[in-house]
């Protein structure tokens, strides 16, 4: 496989899985040609004018669908682990003796790990999306048959929209829908929330399997996926276990070294002055950021301040500032806990958005720019503010990205990560994998104190008379190198083999994933 | 100009403004092949990151969009009679000395008779949509340089989507909307309830200027125009004339004929039983059809039946039965008064629906077909049960398709019509311009009987027993033509001068309006 430098200086592919890749050029360096994708007109003709696309179980639907080897078999993450339907798809699919697939998930769980087998037996050639946990652990161990490929959120709208990924058929787990194929999330004994992450497979697939286990008479209200754009309708017992779906518990952190990075957030947007009328926030669900969104709640209320809108991953702390008049809107991605769910379901003012609206760099500008203040995690950081997401030090590919790389576009964007964990420091002089471009991370705040890139001389200037452990980045990894006894040891990776591409929101390669020597 | 005859016998011509036409093969004769149109892939590189598109007026939005010769430029009529932006458009465009524009309106209206003096100047060429009033006229006298087109509302959407139609610009009236270009019609003091007529515009047009009266701070919810994909945002001191954009009153008829007929619609539609539980319903808002709604909810209060859902252009009458729990949903097209407004703000019970979604053809189905039963109007009926929507008796093209041709196939199709106008009989041997053909329409509805279809032996035999009075047509016919003193005159045509196509929901050319010779 030959590799080249890009312009972060990181080894790419030329070509991954017979396509040719366009490499890095730099942050708002590449400017896209051409036409969108073009899916197939139809006509009401061949579909039934009762509007009923109900047929009997998922075989029948793959069937009539024309599944064939070598497609692409697209599924949404909204289930998270609770997921039942994938695993159940792949093995209806393997009963169907059908090789080959490209499957593009829009994420993948634990909870499919039961996929291995067909990774194994080729089923699946090999995964497009994020790998959370053993799926990414076998892709770095170099068993899988391709080249896996991560994109944020808005990186796989863009990359369906400009035909960089067709896919023949959308299988879209669908907690309520109707027999024409209208569907949501927020009804329903699997409700999750929305169905966001399916958009551009229901748009733009060739064929569109809508899976319910909740059929209701037409119409299914609201359709957050458009039965216009579905092929077929399934009816199955269960899409899978709804306590895995939705925690309905989101802990706050107990660790007291957490807690404090989550006061230095709230306290470092206080003090740069992000915190004022109207003003705008991104955050997480991780057990720091909900303590960071607690702090800052404290403030507001404290100081008559109340945002415009929140954007979510939503949570029972999001919900309640809502609901308290803390803030105009949530704007959501997805929501994390059963609070989210009852609050969309409820609430027009907790708006459902999709990676179109939030995150398509490919669109005529999006969401994600407009957010005063995005709290992220990291799993590294380099002295450069470059940051690390998918792989662990050990070199081992285990998160997505999720909707992380859309978010650094925001006004200010801030990394609350420990300085280090299992006693591996975080800071590092250069990251594993490469996901977010360091000129896009303007703070990174520790329990050990707060970084702002040099480049955000703004940020310096407002913070300077505050109490804030303001110190420059590479103090901290020499504090922190020095309580682990030195820089980490770099991962053992095989630099001959790629074993999954690190897009950049554009579609261009930022970064390649190797195989691990174990 | 060379006509066919196409498979309704129809004469039609080849081709129209320069492009070749596919003449009407028949109902469910016509599938078409190939690829939806491809917009081009933008990015957000070449939009303001903060999200801020407003720029200072609309000569400057038409500027960047690259305004020129010979462009097709769109608008919706969401605004209807009170709309003052279109006007401002070509008064701009003019004094811009653009030249030779095709206007593609989802609809034009008497107010925009100030814009003949622009067809006849050449800066406006000819016009594709429905001519209200004056502009028909105009057409109708040979005036217009090109081909009028006339579509249905989901025709428009199919022609956009199938890129039979390439907007260049399109300019979205929107009553609220923020600095993204994120708009919708519920709130604002131009307010019309919806803009579904501009969805095609705001996703398959190559530039996307929105123009409001109501600029509020990001995000204006809910957003039913996205702004991800506008480009421009203008603000004006007043869209229009809001007393004229939604009446305010909606009248029921008075006439005793007119009263009649709506009772014989009601009592068909119960002794057909249709009007069971869960049972659809689409009616417009013409006063017959206003009586009809009111004589069917006393129905169906008597006889303890709810509806499942009800199609607008929603009217108060249709509001205050989703508020008594006549019906669980109203599926809105457009808002046709302020309580119509009102509650598609209020209740999610009463939900926006779009050409895509309600009509579009060359969809995976649409709801059209679903709707148990449509009430429509007709300017004339022939024996076979064709009929015209566009053209009077004497020839001239006074009104536009709407959704009429798509509502042609619920499952009940039935036209609510006088017998005669101005002592012209509206059953005629052969209808002047043929809009939608007989086989889809099953039911005639006057104060002198009612006709089956003879294709519909099902209705025939479910009425039999009923006090109704059923009739042939031809027995009315014959009726009428004596109360009139026979059949009507037929109209001074110029066969050789086409002044309009009429296009069927497939794309496919059903008739041709003539030259009206005065």
């Amino acid at each position: 496989m030959k590799l080249i430098k890009n312009a972060a200086g990181r080894l790419v592919p030329l070509e991954a899985n017979g396509l040719k890749q366009i490499s890095f050029k730099g942050v708002n360096q590449y400017k896209p040609s051409g036409l969108k994708a073009k899916p197939p007109i139809r006509s009401c003709i061949d579909y039934p004018l009762d509007g009923n696309k109900v047929v009997k179980n998922l075989k029948e639907a793959l069937s009539k669908s024309g599944l064939n080897d070598g497609m692409t078999i697209s599924t949404h993450h909204h289930l998270r682990n609770g997921d039942a339907l994938t695993n159940l798809l792949f093995d209806t699919i393997k009963r169907m003796g059908i090789k080959n697939l490209r499957w593009f998930p829009s994420a993948s769980f634990p909870v499919h790990e039961h996929l291995i087998k067909y990774l194994e037996d080729g089923t699946i050639h090999h995964i497009e999306g994020s790998m959370n946990g053993p799926l990414g652990k076998f892709a770095s161990e170099g068993k899988m048959r391709g080249t896996g490929v991560l994109r944020s959120h808005g990186g796989r709208y863009q990359a369906v929209q400009d035909g960089e990924v067709h896919i023949d058929i959308a299988v879209i787990a669908s907690p309520t829908a109707d027999e024409f194929g209208n569907a949501n999330g927020v009804t329903g004994k699997s409700a999750c929330g929305l169905l966001g992450f399916a958009l551009a497979d229901s748009e733009y697939a060739d064929r569109v399997i809508v899976v319910t286990d909740n059929l209701v008479p037409f119409p299914c209200v609201p359709w957050q996926i458009q039965g216009n754009n579905v092929d077929f309708v399934v009816e199955v017992a269960s899409l899978g276990d709804p306590t895995k779906i939705v925690s309905g518990t989101t802990e706050v952190t107990k660790s007291p070294d957490r807690l404090l990075i989550a006061e230095y957030v709230a306290d470092f947007i206080e003090a740069a002055g992000i915190m004022k009328n109207g003003f705008s926030l991104q955050a997480g669900a991780g057990g720091t950021n909900l303590a960071f969104v607690l702090s800052l709640k404290e403030k507001m209320k404290a100081n008559g301040i109340k945002a415009r809108f929140m954007r979510g991953g939503s949570t029972k702390y999001l919900v309640e500032m809502l609901e308290e008049g803390l803030t105009d809107y949530i704007l959501d991605g997805q929501t994390f806990d059963l609070e989210g769910v009852r609050s969309m379901r409820e609430n027009p003012d907790h708006v459902n958005t999709s990676p179109f609206t939030s995150y398509n760099f490919h669109g005529k500008g999006n969401f994600a720019s407009m957010v005063d203040v995005a709290v992220l995690g990291a799993t590294e950081v380099d002295i450069n503010f470059n940051a690390n997401v998918v792989t662990h030090s050990d070199g081992y590919l285990l998160h997505g990205i999720g909707g992380w790389q859309n978010c650094l576009y925001s006004k200010c964007t801030i990394l609350a990560i420990p300085s280090f964990r299992d006693r591996i420091p975080v800071i590092v002089d250069e990251v594993t994998t490469l996901c977010g471009p360091g000129e896009l991370i303007d703070v990174i705040i520790t329990e050990r104190g707060i970084a702002i890139n040099p480049l955000r001389k703004d940020l310096i200037k407002a913070v300077k008379k505050s109490s804030l452990p303001i110190k420059t980045i590479q103090e901290i990894k020499e504090e922190v190198d020095e309580i682990c006894g030195g820089i980490p040891t770099k991962p053992k990776l095989d630099k001959d083999k790629v074993v999954a591409i690190v897009k950049w929101v554009d579609g261009t390669l930022l970064d390649s994933v190797f195989k691990v020597i174990s």
